[in-house]
């Protein structure tokens, strides 16, 4: 199974692809976006669709997981991440996709062992899990934990 | 000038598309999408954005209106209602349209005469501004107001 991780926010986006044969995570790819808090908030949404559009394209993941998101700063911050968020999942449902969901805890959880990591710890075990090469940055980092964390959650993945 | 006027919501988005030209207001059509609050997200989302990319295929506007949101009654209600105008705004982006937002009291104070109006005040001056014969419903009520402040708010419309 090949799965495409997503961290959406309104300025920077991560994503990752990770496949998971056999009880084996290997790292496909990685990545972001930064939208760019200046530009209008539409070339935003629009240059995080074509980004998304653009990676399931080429590397036909099977499906999305997406982090699950129930708080945020204020309810300006909250309806910005909303509008990112929901343009990745409608992105992912275009190509039709299944997209699952899970907490900011159970990613830590399924990634680092508790669910209260800090951001560091992930991207650690994000490494060592995925044999890369380097640290990947925070918001790749998270997109990768996402499907590590599905693939983890999937008896496909060999790791139920 | 046709203008879009959108009003969305996580389970209703309303939509209304309105002709400004020589000061006259035309009402050329409206409605809403009940995407069901039991549907899982990604199929509202798609939803809502087949509908905009239908209305907009059909109605050929040459711009969209959407209300600003900056509130809403807790982070998860608003980052749902965020996914929606995310979606929203990005079908109106992929059409190439110029996307324009008004705050839910300049609307008001344009169509009703004061920024406090409530929801029925709007909804009998929407209906007597477009000569409706019957009083539009709330959701399809909001889009057209959206799109008569943005008329009243541009030269073209002939009432600056």
């Amino acid at each position: 199974m090949r799965i495409l991780g997503i961290d959406p926010g309104s300025h920077i986006t991560g994503y990752g692809v990770v496949d998971g044969e056999k009880g084996r995570l290997v790292h496909i790819c990685d990545g972001s976006i930064v939208a760019g808090s200046k530009n209008p908030l539409t070339l935003r949404l629009a240059a995080i669709f074509n980004l998304i559009h653009k990676v399931i394209g080429e590397f036909k993941p099977d499906a999305v997981v997406i982090e699950e998101i129930f708080y945020a700063k204020n309810a300006r911050s909250a309806i910005m991440l909303g509008h990112a968020r929901g343009v990745a999942m409608l992105c992912g449902a275009q190509h039709g996709l299944p997209i699952f969901e899970y907490s900011p805890m159970k990613i830590k959880q399924s990634v680092v062992g508790y669910g209260n990591a800090t951001k560091e710890q992930v991207q650690k075990m994000v490494k060592a899990l995925l044999k890369m090469s380097a640290i990947p940055k925070a918001d790749a980092s998270d997109a990768l934990a996402a499907a590590i964390c599905h693939i983890h959650h999937t008896k496909m993945g060999g790791r139920k």
